[in-house]
């Protein structure tokens, strides 16, 4: 494990500590154990990207300046704090898509003694996070700036959740529905603002800076996630399963996926009537069908032309920042997903 | 309807159409439509006490002076943020208890349109309150305290359904767990803080107090919170259920209600073991022993016994506050609850 990620994990613990001995609750030994244990299965286990680049964009402000252990730990909160909301979304998603798996193991909410009291532990995680943020930054002067910033992401996630679980029920009654701006919304508002956006505007608070002076630097973060997003969509049904360590289920789950809807973009009536009758069929031929589709339809080239084309303009607008120090923040992130493979 | 009431109703149309035309968010007009529908049918529908009380309670301490027509405004925006707090707790809760009314009707997930995405609906309903405050309330000097005190009083409330939850789970394996010191534990975390303390702590600070200042003000509310609750157990049991308008079924449901904690404490060897073998179970006949255990206990003697004293001893601790006004506040919400038969 990097040096980084054993500090990183080191944080947890402390907040942990910190949260199970919150003087605003008074615990059983009961509730202490369960919260402990809701902690440890739902926040660390996954790749922990998201809350690890707060470190590293704010490491990257300071131009390689080296951190203070004390700023280690805060910009490691406030990636952790980032963790604990995708937990948070998680572990309602789950319960909401009733999905099985999550992370390699079963979701919360499959647990036995679990089931639906992980909807309020849903909720405890979203209220940890301004529980840290008053233990570490209520003196700070960006303190309501980050209240604030947490809830306007939230806020947006949840309203991104919400146009996805609308437009697949309308969708499901009327595939024509999935369209290319429809597509747009949804990533933008359920990804790209706390998993592209939230981090950088974390480390450009803590630097002192001011978030109404980077809307640019927003509006960057916000098309790299997009395009992360469609990434996502690709990988789900191009990539070698044994690469990605998950098999895709965007077909069979009549997801909103941008080859859905690049797919609609490029057929003819006869393939559309193909899409309509095989798409979101929970049948391996059917899947089979449509997957022959988009290899008629060529869209591996397709998305690798956008691929070229994004990556083309992020670039471009990314060295018209004024800040070089920003500009290697936005191109860290960009390097990090450009042509992945999983 | 109360000139207050139809007042206050205005103020909902208000904050709904600021939150169908965030700037934050860009609705298609489907979403648009479907919040507006969740809002309606779970936001406004309820008896609205704790809401119009911030009202009251800052009339109070005002000491009759008539309040502007902003401070109208004000109060009632805060009390709407109360009832969202209130709707978004209830629609989870529904979901987790499986509920199947709730007002008179069905529970928001229970409509076939809805389901679990009412979970999603839950969260948006949070994260409206913070929306509120910031429309409304950004400027002023008690902002970030208005922030931090809901966002403290839900993790209260949260920490509180989940030690209701696991202890319902320990109970039904051994109904001995439930004791007076976890009943008073889950019912001041769960419903005093949110139903009593923060409508009086939203009009304190309107009026510019610091609720340092009023930590005594804080714990008289609790009890008067927890007293509230001893009722709702009792009535539970024990009121007309045409004069309540509902039937109870904390017996059926397992509930740690303070009338099995007080059965618990006054039962001999015999009668502890009927109601082992009778609580928790949906059958009449069980029911119908517990409740014949109930009577030869002479609950009802014991309960207002307990109402008596309670009384006696909040009026003392209200009558020692320095402040005539805060008295007041404090008295009408006693008023308000003694003796209640619903």
């Amino acid at each position: 494990m990097s040096d980084l990620k054993s500090k990183f994990l080191e944080v947890y613990s402390v907040l942990k500590s910190e949260l199970l001995n919150d003087p605003d609750f008074e615990f059983t030994d009961e509730a202490r154990q369960w919260v402990e244990r809701m902690l440890d299965y739902n926040v660390p286990g996954g790749k922990l990207n998201r809350g690890i680049s707060v470190i590293d964009s704010y490491s990257l402000l300071k131009e390689g300046k080296e951190l203070t252990s004390e700023e280690i730990f805060q910009t490691s909160s406030l990636g952790w704090c980032i963790e604990w909301l995708q937990a948070y979304f998680l572990v309602l998603d789950d319960i909401m898509d009733g999905s099985h798996t999550r992370r390699g193991q079963p979701c919360w909410f499959r647990l036995p003694k679990v089931g639906m009291i992980a909807a309020n532990d849903g909720i405890l995680l979203r209220n940890h996070i301004p529980r840290i943020l008053k233990n570490h930054f209520r003196g700070k002067p960006y303190y309501v700036d980050l209240l604030e910033l947490f809830n306007e992401v939230e806020f947006q996630t949840a309203s991104g959740q919400m146009i996805d679980l609308i437009t697949t029920l309308v969708g499901e009654k009327d595939l024509s529905k999935y369209s290319l701006p429809i597509h747009r919304r949804i990533v933008q508002y359920k990804t790209a603002y706390y998993s592209f956006y939230l981090p950088v505007a974390c480390a450009l608070l803590m630097a002192g800076e001011s978030l109404d002076n980077h809307v640019n630097v927003k509006n960057i973060l916000i098309e790299m996630g997009i395009y992360f997003q469609v990434q996502d969509d690709y990988l789900d049904c191009f990539a070698d399963p044994e690469v990605l360590g998950k098999i895709g289920t965007d077909i069979q789950d009549f997801k909103c996926s941008w080859l859905v809807v690049k797919a609609l973009e490029h057929c003819n009536e006869e393939q559309k009537k193909l899409l309509y009758e095989n798409y979101g069929k929970d049948d391996p031929a059917c899947v089979a069908k449509v997957k022959a589709l988009y290899n008629d339809l060529k869209l591996e080239d397709v998305y690798l032309e956008y691929e070229k084309t994004t990556y083309e303009k992020l670039i471009n607008s990314i060295e018209s920042q004024p800040s070089k120090a920003v500009q290697a923040v936005l191109k860290s992130f960009l390097a990090k997903i450009y042509k992945r493979q999983k």
